[in-house]
Protein backbone atom coordinates (compact mmCIF):
# COMPACT_ATOMS: atom_id res chain seq x y z
CA UNK A 1 0.00 0.00 0.00
CA UNK A 2 2.70 2.42 1.07
CA UNK A 3 4.31 1.41 -2.69
CA UNK A 4 0.93 2.55 -4.41
CA UNK A 5 0.98 5.39 -2.41
CA UNK A 6 4.49 6.74 -3.76
CA UNK A 7 3.34 5.26 -7.41
CA UNK A 8 0.35 8.00 -7.03
CA UNK A 9 2.90 10.76 -5.63
CA UNK A 10 4.95 10.00 -8.85
CA UNK A 11 2.10 11.55 -11.05
CA UNK A 12 1.91 14.84 -9.93
CA UNK A 13 -1.54 15.14 -9.32
CA UNK A 14 -3.62 16.24 -6.44
CA UNK A 15 -3.71 14.56 -3.19
CA UNK A 16 -7.53 15.04 -2.11
CA UNK A 17 -8.89 14.09 1.03
CA UNK A 18 -12.66 13.58 1.95
CA UNK A 19 -14.60 13.20 5.05
CA UNK A 20 -17.62 10.43 4.59
CA UNK A 21 -20.25 9.91 7.10
CA UNK A 22 -22.26 6.39 5.35
CA UNK A 23 -24.87 4.13 6.61
CA UNK A 24 -23.11 0.75 6.64
CA UNK A 25 -26.59 -1.51 6.37
CA UNK A 26 -26.86 -1.84 3.01
CA UNK A 27 -23.16 -2.50 2.10
CA UNK A 28 -20.58 -5.35 2.60
CA UNK A 29 -17.88 -3.40 4.46
CA UNK A 30 -15.60 -0.51 3.35
CA UNK A 31 -13.01 -2.59 1.53
CA UNK A 32 -13.54 -2.84 -2.27
CA UNK A 33 -15.13 -6.14 -2.89
CA UNK A 34 -15.65 -8.29 -6.31
CA UNK A 35 -18.89 -9.66 -6.10
CA UNK A 36 -20.75 -7.72 -3.44
CA UNK A 37 -21.13 -3.92 -3.15
CA UNK A 38 -18.39 -1.83 -0.51
CA UNK A 39 -18.30 1.38 -0.07
CA UNK A 40 -15.38 1.76 -1.46
CA UNK A 41 -16.56 0.33 -4.72
CA UNK A 42 -19.44 2.97 -5.06
CA UNK A 43 -17.11 5.72 -4.12
CA UNK A 44 -14.35 4.88 -7.08
CA UNK A 45 -17.00 4.35 -9.21
CA UNK A 46 -19.18 7.99 -8.42
CA UNK A 47 -15.52 9.96 -8.28
CA UNK A 48 -13.79 8.43 -11.18
CA UNK A 49 -17.66 9.54 -13.03
CA UNK A 50 -17.52 12.71 -11.70
CA UNK A 51 -13.64 13.37 -12.41
CA UNK A 52 -13.39 11.65 -15.82
CA UNK A 53 -9.99 9.48 -15.07
CA UNK A 54 -9.98 6.03 -12.76
CA UNK A 55 -9.68 6.45 -9.19
CA UNK A 56 -8.42 4.95 -6.48
CA UNK A 57 -9.04 5.66 -2.64
CA UNK A 58 -7.29 4.60 0.43
CA UNK A 59 -9.55 4.67 3.90
CA UNK A 60 -8.45 5.15 7.13
CA UNK A 61 -10.47 1.81 8.39
CA UNK A 62 -11.79 -0.77 6.79
CA UNK A 63 -15.20 -1.08 8.37
CA UNK A 64 -17.04 -4.36 8.61
CA UNK A 65 -20.41 -5.23 7.10
CA UNK A 66 -23.04 -3.33 8.61
CA UNK A 67 -20.63 -0.84 10.72
CA UNK A 68 -21.67 2.67 9.92
CA UNK A 69 -19.11 5.90 9.83
CA UNK A 70 -19.93 9.53 11.07
CA UNK A 71 -16.27 10.25 9.99
CA UNK A 72 -14.55 8.02 7.46
CA UNK A 73 -11.43 9.51 5.99
CA UNK A 74 -9.88 9.00 2.56
CA UNK A 75 -7.38 10.49 -0.23
CA UNK A 76 -7.20 10.19 -3.60
CA UNK A 77 -4.59 11.66 -6.16
CA UNK A 78 -6.57 13.39 -9.46
CA UNK A 79 -5.80 15.89 -11.51
CA UNK A 80 -9.11 17.46 -12.23
CA UNK A 81 -10.05 21.39 -12.35
CA UNK A 82 -13.12 20.94 -10.44
CA UNK A 83 -12.50 23.52 -7.25
CA UNK A 84 -12.27 21.17 -4.13
CA UNK A 85 -14.72 23.29 -2.13
CA UNK A 86 -17.52 21.99 -5.19
CA UNK A 87 -16.51 18.55 -4.89
CA UNK A 88 -19.48 17.22 -1.78
CA UNK A 89 -22.03 18.89 -3.59
CA UNK A 90 -21.07 17.57 -7.05
CA UNK A 91 -20.45 14.28 -5.17
CA UNK A 92 -23.22 13.82 -3.19
CA UNK A 93 -25.49 14.64 -6.24
CA UNK A 94 -24.69 11.38 -7.53
CA UNK A 95 -23.76 9.01 -4.48
CA UNK A 96 -26.81 7.06 -2.66
CA UNK A 97 -28.41 8.90 0.43
CA UNK A 98 -26.86 6.64 2.49
CA UNK A 99 -23.50 7.74 1.83
CA UNK A 100 -22.45 11.33 1.93
CA UNK A 101 -19.14 13.27 1.27
CA UNK A 102 -19.19 15.94 4.24
CA UNK A 103 -16.10 17.71 3.33
CA UNK A 104 -13.16 17.82 1.21
CA UNK A 105 -9.94 19.69 1.32
CA UNK A 106 -6.67 19.08 -0.87
CA UNK A 107 -3.85 17.89 1.66
CA UNK A 108 -0.14 17.54 1.43
CA UNK A 109 1.23 14.89 -1.19
CA UNK A 110 2.76 13.15 1.62
CA UNK A 111 -0.96 12.61 3.26
CA UNK A 112 -2.61 9.19 3.34
CA UNK A 113 -5.71 8.42 4.58
CA UNK A 114 -4.88 4.95 6.02
CA UNK A 115 -1.10 5.27 7.47
CA UNK A 116 -0.68 8.87 8.76
CA UNK A 117 -3.67 8.45 11.37
CA UNK A 118 -2.83 9.26 15.06
CA UNK A 119 -5.87 8.35 16.54
CA UNK A 120 -9.29 6.69 15.63
CA UNK A 121 -12.32 7.42 17.48
CA UNK A 122 -15.08 4.47 17.47
CA UNK A 123 -18.24 4.44 19.26
CA UNK A 124 -20.93 1.55 20.02
CA UNK A 125 -24.28 1.63 21.34
CA UNK A 126 -25.98 -1.02 22.97
CA UNK A 127 -29.95 -0.70 23.35
CA UNK A 128 -30.34 -2.85 26.79
CA UNK A 129 -34.23 -3.49 27.36
CA UNK A 130 -36.78 -6.57 26.74
CA UNK A 131 -38.74 -5.22 24.13
CA UNK A 132 -36.66 -4.44 20.59
CA UNK A 133 -37.18 -1.04 19.30
CA UNK A 134 -37.41 -0.67 15.19
CA UNK A 135 -35.56 2.64 14.80
CA UNK A 136 -32.29 1.46 16.78
CA UNK A 137 -32.41 -2.32 14.96
CA UNK A 138 -29.17 -1.06 12.10
CA UNK A 139 -27.72 1.18 14.43
CA UNK A 140 -27.38 -0.89 17.98
CA UNK A 141 -27.03 -4.37 19.66
CA UNK A 142 -30.36 -5.77 21.36
CA UNK A 143 -29.36 -6.91 24.77
CA UNK A 144 -32.19 -7.80 26.50
CA UNK A 145 -30.16 -9.02 29.41
CA UNK A 146 -29.25 -7.43 33.24
CA UNK A 147 -26.76 -5.08 32.41
CA UNK A 148 -24.23 -3.21 35.49
CA UNK A 149 -22.90 -0.02 34.37
CA UNK A 150 -20.47 0.51 37.17
CA UNK A 151 -19.40 -2.97 36.21
CA UNK A 152 -18.88 -1.92 32.31
CA UNK A 153 -17.22 1.56 33.45
CA UNK A 154 -14.83 -0.90 35.55
CA UNK A 155 -13.98 -2.47 33.05
CA UNK A 156 -13.48 -0.39 29.87
CA UNK A 157 -10.73 1.31 32.33
CA UNK A 158 -8.75 -2.01 32.71
CA UNK A 159 -8.45 -1.65 28.56
CA UNK A 160 -6.31 1.64 28.87
CA UNK A 161 -2.90 2.06 28.15
CA UNK A 162 -0.50 0.00 25.84
CA UNK A 163 -1.23 -3.54 25.73
CA UNK A 164 -1.11 -6.57 23.54
CA UNK A 165 -4.66 -7.66 22.79
CA UNK A 166 -3.83 -10.32 20.82
CA UNK A 167 -6.88 -11.67 23.52
CA UNK A 168 -9.19 -9.20 21.60
CA UNK A 169 -8.15 -10.01 18.03
CA UNK A 170 -10.35 -12.19 15.22
CA UNK A 171 -8.73 -14.03 13.09
CA UNK A 172 -9.06 -12.96 9.36
CA UNK A 173 -7.91 -9.65 9.08
CA UNK A 174 -4.76 -8.24 7.27
CA UNK A 175 -1.83 -9.18 8.57
CA UNK A 176 -0.06 -7.31 11.21
CA UNK A 177 3.36 -7.29 12.81
CA UNK A 178 2.41 -6.43 16.16
CA UNK A 179 -0.77 -6.57 18.67
CA UNK A 180 0.52 -3.85 20.81
CA UNK A 181 -1.81 -1.05 20.23
CA UNK A 182 -2.69 2.14 23.03
CA UNK A 183 -5.60 2.84 24.39
CA UNK A 184 -6.42 6.37 25.47
CA UNK A 185 -9.66 6.44 26.25
CA UNK A 186 -12.70 3.32 26.78
CA UNK A 187 -15.55 4.89 28.44
CA UNK A 188 -19.36 3.57 29.17
CA UNK A 189 -21.87 6.41 29.24
CA UNK A 190 -25.05 5.80 30.15
CA UNK A 191 -27.18 7.99 27.59
CA UNK A 192 -30.74 7.21 29.12
CA UNK A 193 -32.60 4.00 30.76
CA UNK A 194 -32.15 1.51 28.25
CA UNK A 195 -28.94 3.05 26.00
CA UNK A 196 -25.21 2.52 27.00
CA UNK A 197 -22.61 4.19 25.08
CA UNK A 198 -19.32 3.28 24.76
CA UNK A 199 -16.36 5.57 23.28
CA UNK A 200 -13.08 3.75 22.46
CA UNK A 201 -10.03 5.83 20.83
CA UNK A 202 -6.46 4.54 20.19
CA UNK A 203 -3.47 4.88 17.63
CA UNK A 204 -4.73 1.76 15.95
CA UNK A 205 -7.00 -1.47 16.15
CA UNK A 206 -6.96 -4.85 15.36
CA UNK A 207 -9.16 -6.96 13.39
CA UNK A 208 -12.49 -6.79 14.94
CA UNK A 209 -11.21 -5.30 18.09
CA UNK A 210 -13.69 -2.97 19.34
CA UNK A 211 -16.26 -5.44 19.03
CA UNK A 212 -14.65 -7.86 20.55
CA UNK A 213 -14.29 -5.74 23.83
CA UNK A 214 -17.55 -4.85 23.46
CA UNK A 215 -18.54 -8.06 23.62
CA UNK A 216 -16.04 -8.97 26.48
CA UNK A 217 -17.57 -5.75 28.65
CA UNK A 218 -21.23 -6.58 28.06
CA UNK A 219 -20.02 -10.22 29.78
CA UNK A 220 -18.53 -8.46 32.33
CA UNK A 221 -21.89 -6.17 32.93
CA UNK A 222 -24.12 -9.51 32.90
CA UNK A 223 -22.09 -11.01 35.53
CA UNK A 224 -20.74 -13.84 33.54
CA UNK A 225 -16.69 -12.34 33.73
CA UNK A 226 -14.84 -10.57 36.87
CA UNK A 227 -12.93 -7.27 36.86
CA UNK A 228 -10.33 -9.58 37.93
CA UNK A 229 -10.60 -12.23 34.93
CA UNK A 230 -10.89 -9.74 32.73
CA UNK A 231 -7.29 -8.42 33.59
CA UNK A 232 -6.32 -11.97 33.42
CA UNK A 233 -7.53 -12.10 29.23
CA UNK A 234 -6.15 -9.22 28.45
CA UNK A 235 -3.03 -10.61 29.78
CA UNK A 236 -3.49 -13.85 28.25
CA UNK A 237 -3.18 -13.08 24.69
CA UNK A 238 -5.64 -15.43 23.97
CA UNK A 239 -8.56 -14.89 21.75
CA UNK A 240 -10.61 -17.88 23.16
CA UNK A 241 -10.47 -16.58 26.66
CA UNK A 242 -12.66 -13.05 26.37
CA UNK A 243 -16.02 -12.88 25.28
CA UNK A 244 -18.08 -13.20 21.97
CA UNK A 245 -17.93 -10.89 19.21
CA UNK A 246 -20.58 -7.79 19.38
CA UNK A 247 -22.71 -7.73 16.44
CA UNK A 248 -21.75 -5.33 13.79
CA UNK A 249 -24.20 -2.89 13.24
CA UNK A 250 -23.48 -1.11 17.03
CA UNK A 251 -20.24 0.20 15.81
CA UNK A 252 -19.50 3.56 14.22
CA UNK A 253 -16.53 5.17 13.16
CA UNK A 254 -17.07 8.38 14.40
CA UNK A 255 -13.42 10.36 13.78
CA UNK A 256 -9.84 9.92 12.89
CA UNK A 257 -7.29 12.39 13.73
CA UNK A 258 -4.35 12.92 11.40
CA UNK B 1 -66.76 1.02 11.21
CA UNK B 2 -69.06 2.00 14.63
CA UNK B 3 -71.50 -0.80 13.16
CA UNK B 4 -68.32 -2.90 12.71
CA UNK B 5 -67.34 -2.48 16.11
CA UNK B 6 -70.87 -3.39 17.51
CA UNK B 7 -70.86 -6.28 15.46
CA UNK B 8 -67.55 -7.69 16.86
CA UNK B 9 -68.57 -6.75 19.90
CA UNK B 10 -71.78 -9.39 19.88
CA UNK B 11 -69.38 -12.15 19.44
CA UNK B 12 -68.51 -12.04 23.30
CA UNK B 13 -64.34 -12.33 22.36
CA UNK B 14 -61.97 -10.31 24.62
CA UNK B 15 -61.16 -7.14 23.21
CA UNK B 16 -57.06 -6.54 23.16
CA UNK B 17 -54.97 -3.20 22.38
CA UNK B 18 -51.60 -3.25 21.71
CA UNK B 19 -49.32 -0.39 21.01
CA UNK B 20 -47.08 -0.40 18.12
CA UNK B 21 -44.03 1.14 17.66
CA UNK B 22 -42.68 0.78 13.64
CA UNK B 23 -40.41 2.21 11.21
CA UNK B 24 -42.47 2.89 7.99
CA UNK B 25 -40.00 3.50 5.48
CA UNK B 26 -40.89 0.21 3.77
CA UNK B 27 -44.73 0.40 3.97
CA UNK B 28 -47.59 2.01 2.14
CA UNK B 29 -48.93 3.61 5.58
CA UNK B 30 -50.79 1.97 8.20
CA UNK B 31 -53.99 1.12 6.29
CA UNK B 32 -54.47 -2.32 4.77
CA UNK B 33 -53.96 -2.09 0.98
CA UNK B 34 -54.85 -4.62 -1.81
CA UNK B 35 -51.64 -4.37 -3.62
CA UNK B 36 -49.15 -3.41 -1.72
CA UNK B 37 -47.98 -3.99 1.68
CA UNK B 38 -49.45 -1.72 4.46
CA UNK B 39 -48.68 -1.59 8.42
CA UNK B 40 -51.97 -3.18 9.01
CA UNK B 41 -51.62 -6.37 6.24
CA UNK B 42 -48.30 -7.23 8.36
CA UNK B 43 -50.25 -7.17 11.55
CA UNK B 44 -53.35 -9.01 10.73
CA UNK B 45 -51.46 -11.57 8.96
CA UNK B 46 -49.16 -12.36 11.94
CA UNK B 47 -51.93 -11.70 14.11
CA UNK B 48 -54.24 -14.43 12.79
CA UNK B 49 -51.37 -17.00 11.95
CA UNK B 50 -50.48 -16.39 15.97
CA UNK B 51 -53.73 -16.92 17.43
CA UNK B 52 -55.20 -19.33 14.77
CA UNK B 53 -58.51 -17.23 13.47
CA UNK B 54 -58.99 -13.74 11.62
CA UNK B 55 -58.26 -11.08 13.02
CA UNK B 56 -59.05 -8.03 11.80
CA UNK B 57 -57.95 -4.71 13.66
CA UNK B 58 -58.46 -1.11 13.81
CA UNK B 59 -55.84 1.69 14.36
CA UNK B 60 -55.70 4.98 16.12
CA UNK B 61 -53.70 6.90 13.60
CA UNK B 62 -53.47 6.05 9.56
CA UNK B 63 -50.49 7.16 9.18
CA UNK B 64 -49.20 7.69 5.37
CA UNK B 65 -46.42 5.62 3.64
CA UNK B 66 -43.04 6.84 4.61
CA UNK B 67 -44.71 8.21 8.19
CA UNK B 68 -43.63 6.07 11.52
CA UNK B 69 -44.63 5.40 14.83
CA UNK B 70 -43.64 5.47 18.62
CA UNK B 71 -46.99 4.65 19.53
CA UNK B 72 -49.75 3.29 17.26
CA UNK B 73 -52.88 1.95 19.42
CA UNK B 74 -54.99 -0.94 17.34
CA UNK B 75 -57.59 -3.27 19.19
CA UNK B 76 -59.21 -6.47 17.91
CA UNK B 77 -61.32 -8.88 19.54
CA UNK B 78 -60.23 -12.29 19.83
CA UNK B 79 -61.08 -15.50 21.88
CA UNK B 80 -57.21 -16.85 22.10
CA UNK B 81 -56.47 -18.63 25.12
CA UNK B 82 -52.91 -16.98 25.32
CA UNK B 83 -52.61 -14.66 27.89
CA UNK B 84 -52.30 -11.38 26.96
CA UNK B 85 -49.14 -10.59 28.88
CA UNK B 86 -47.53 -13.19 26.36
CA UNK B 87 -48.32 -11.76 23.40
CA UNK B 88 -45.67 -9.17 22.30
CA UNK B 89 -42.67 -11.77 23.01
CA UNK B 90 -45.06 -14.02 21.03
CA UNK B 91 -45.74 -11.76 18.22
CA UNK B 92 -42.85 -10.09 17.71
CA UNK B 93 -40.73 -13.50 16.90
CA UNK B 94 -42.97 -13.31 13.75
CA UNK B 95 -43.22 -9.44 13.09
CA UNK B 96 -40.69 -8.09 11.06
CA UNK B 97 -37.95 -6.57 12.93
CA UNK B 98 -39.58 -2.73 11.99
CA UNK B 99 -42.52 -3.67 13.37
CA UNK B 100 -42.72 -3.78 16.90
CA UNK B 101 -45.17 -4.69 19.54
CA UNK B 102 -44.32 -2.69 22.65
CA UNK B 103 -47.41 -3.28 25.18
CA UNK B 104 -50.95 -5.39 24.77
CA UNK B 105 -53.44 -5.18 27.42
CA UNK B 106 -57.19 -6.34 27.69
CA UNK B 107 -59.53 -3.82 27.67
CA UNK B 108 -63.37 -2.55 27.94
CA UNK B 109 -65.60 -4.28 25.34
CA UNK B 110 -66.54 -0.31 24.25
CA UNK B 111 -62.55 0.23 23.70
CA UNK B 112 -62.10 1.43 20.21
CA UNK B 113 -58.55 2.25 19.61
CA UNK B 114 -59.68 4.59 16.46
CA UNK B 115 -63.04 5.84 18.32
CA UNK B 116 -61.94 6.17 21.59
CA UNK B 117 -58.88 8.55 20.76
CA UNK B 118 -58.73 12.20 22.96
CA UNK B 119 -55.59 13.48 22.21
CA UNK B 120 -52.95 12.16 19.43
CA UNK B 121 -49.19 13.87 19.52
CA UNK B 122 -47.27 13.81 16.36
CA UNK B 123 -43.57 14.97 15.99
CA UNK B 124 -41.97 16.22 13.21
CA UNK B 125 -38.11 16.34 12.40
CA UNK B 126 -36.82 18.79 9.81
CA UNK B 127 -32.99 18.75 9.47
CA UNK B 128 -31.31 21.88 8.61
CA UNK B 129 -28.00 21.76 7.31
CA UNK B 130 -26.27 22.14 3.67
CA UNK B 131 -24.45 18.59 4.72
CA UNK B 132 -26.82 15.40 4.16
CA UNK B 133 -26.59 13.21 6.82
CA UNK B 134 -27.20 9.68 6.47
CA UNK B 135 -28.75 8.69 9.40
CA UNK B 136 -31.34 11.30 9.48
CA UNK B 137 -32.32 10.29 5.73
CA UNK B 138 -35.42 8.25 6.77
CA UNK B 139 -36.27 10.10 9.53
CA UNK B 140 -36.65 13.41 8.89
CA UNK B 141 -37.24 16.44 6.13
CA UNK B 142 -33.71 17.38 5.05
CA UNK B 143 -33.86 21.38 4.51
CA UNK B 144 -30.85 23.10 3.48
CA UNK B 145 -31.98 26.89 3.67
CA UNK B 146 -32.24 29.37 6.18
CA UNK B 147 -35.01 28.64 8.71
CA UNK B 148 -35.67 31.27 11.73
CA UNK B 149 -35.88 29.78 14.91
CA UNK B 150 -38.02 32.35 16.96
CA UNK B 151 -40.38 33.04 14.06
CA UNK B 152 -41.59 29.07 13.36
CA UNK B 153 -42.03 28.86 17.23
CA UNK B 154 -44.67 32.13 16.79
CA UNK B 155 -45.84 30.65 13.76
CA UNK B 156 -46.85 27.69 15.80
CA UNK B 157 -48.41 29.07 18.09
CA UNK B 158 -51.05 30.50 15.96
CA UNK B 159 -52.52 27.28 15.31
CA UNK B 160 -53.18 26.52 18.91
CA UNK B 161 -56.40 26.61 19.65
CA UNK B 162 -60.18 25.54 18.18
CA UNK B 163 -60.06 25.93 14.26
CA UNK B 164 -61.37 25.15 11.22
CA UNK B 165 -57.96 23.80 9.45
CA UNK B 166 -59.36 23.15 6.14
CA UNK B 167 -56.09 25.66 4.63
CA UNK B 168 -54.06 22.60 6.37
CA UNK B 169 -56.11 19.54 4.50
CA UNK B 170 -54.76 17.48 1.61
CA UNK B 171 -57.81 16.08 -0.60
CA UNK B 172 -57.73 12.65 -0.62
CA UNK B 173 -58.41 11.11 2.53
CA UNK B 174 -61.67 10.04 4.12
CA UNK B 175 -64.48 12.34 3.95
CA UNK B 176 -65.02 13.98 7.45
CA UNK B 177 -67.72 15.98 8.32
CA UNK B 178 -66.30 18.70 10.23
CA UNK B 179 -63.16 20.39 9.71
CA UNK B 180 -62.86 22.38 13.23
CA UNK B 181 -60.46 20.66 15.35
CA UNK B 182 -58.35 21.67 18.55
CA UNK B 183 -54.92 22.09 19.27
CA UNK B 184 -54.06 21.51 22.41
CA UNK B 185 -49.84 21.96 22.01
CA UNK B 186 -47.70 23.39 19.24
CA UNK B 187 -44.40 24.30 19.82
CA UNK B 188 -41.05 24.13 17.70
CA UNK B 189 -37.61 22.90 20.01
CA UNK B 190 -34.11 23.16 18.25
CA UNK B 191 -32.21 19.94 19.67
CA UNK B 192 -29.40 21.01 18.38
CA UNK B 193 -27.40 23.57 16.15
CA UNK B 194 -29.17 21.86 12.87
CA UNK B 195 -32.29 20.12 14.18
CA UNK B 196 -35.42 21.15 15.00
CA UNK B 197 -38.48 19.31 16.14
CA UNK B 198 -42.05 20.00 16.13
CA UNK B 199 -45.00 18.83 18.54
CA UNK B 200 -48.08 19.04 17.62
CA UNK B 201 -51.29 17.82 19.78
CA UNK B 202 -54.82 17.81 19.26
CA UNK B 203 -58.17 16.05 19.11
CA UNK B 204 -57.71 14.94 15.92
CA UNK B 205 -56.25 16.13 12.86
CA UNK B 206 -57.49 16.14 9.14
CA UNK B 207 -55.37 14.49 5.78
CA UNK B 208 -51.96 15.44 5.81
CA UNK B 209 -52.64 18.20 8.37
CA UNK B 210 -49.70 18.03 10.51
CA UNK B 211 -47.26 17.43 7.19
CA UNK B 212 -49.08 20.62 5.89
CA UNK B 213 -48.93 22.43 9.06
CA UNK B 214 -44.77 22.06 8.97
CA UNK B 215 -44.70 22.92 5.30
CA UNK B 216 -46.24 26.56 6.34
CA UNK B 217 -44.34 26.73 9.03
CA UNK B 218 -40.92 26.13 7.48
CA UNK B 219 -42.62 28.82 5.10
CA UNK B 220 -42.82 31.48 7.54
CA UNK B 221 -38.77 30.54 8.93
CA UNK B 222 -37.82 30.53 6.04
CA UNK B 223 -38.80 34.47 5.40
CA UNK B 224 -41.34 33.95 2.89
CA UNK B 225 -44.70 33.86 4.63
CA UNK B 226 -44.92 36.40 7.33
CA UNK B 227 -47.13 35.54 10.81
CA UNK B 228 -49.82 38.17 9.82
CA UNK B 229 -49.93 35.95 6.12
CA UNK B 230 -50.18 32.76 8.38
CA UNK B 231 -53.26 33.87 10.56
CA UNK B 232 -54.82 35.18 6.84
CA UNK B 233 -54.37 31.73 5.46
CA UNK B 234 -55.40 30.09 9.15
CA UNK B 235 -58.81 31.90 8.40
CA UNK B 236 -59.01 31.52 4.95
CA UNK B 237 -59.90 27.91 5.24
CA UNK B 238 -58.55 27.58 1.15
CA UNK B 239 -55.66 24.72 1.02
CA UNK B 240 -54.38 26.45 -1.97
CA UNK B 241 -52.83 29.42 0.42
CA UNK B 242 -50.70 27.54 2.78
CA UNK B 243 -47.20 26.04 2.31
CA UNK B 244 -46.73 22.67 0.66
CA UNK B 245 -46.81 19.72 2.30
CA UNK B 246 -44.13 18.25 4.30
CA UNK B 247 -42.57 15.29 3.21
CA UNK B 248 -43.40 11.66 5.31
CA UNK B 249 -40.35 10.36 6.50
CA UNK B 250 -39.89 14.09 8.96
CA UNK B 251 -43.25 12.78 10.90
CA UNK B 252 -43.80 9.94 13.39
CA UNK B 253 -47.27 9.40 15.79
CA UNK B 254 -45.51 10.21 18.99
CA UNK B 255 -48.47 9.04 21.55
CA UNK B 256 -52.33 8.46 21.13
CA UNK B 257 -54.32 9.37 24.62
CA UNK B 258 -57.99 7.60 25.60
Amino acid sequence: MRTEHKAMMKKRKENICLQVAYDGTAYHGFQRQKNCLAIQNVLEEVLSDALGETIEIAGASRTDAGVHARCQVVNFFTDTSIPVERLPKALNKKLPPDIVITAAKIVDREFSALHSTVRKTYKYKVYNNVVPNPFLRSYSWHYPYHLDFAKMQAAMSVLVGKHDFTSFKSSGGAEMRSSVRTITCAQCERCSDDIFLFTISGDGFLYRMVRNIVGTVVTVGNNRMSLERLREVLLAKDRRLAGKTAPAQGLILWDVQY
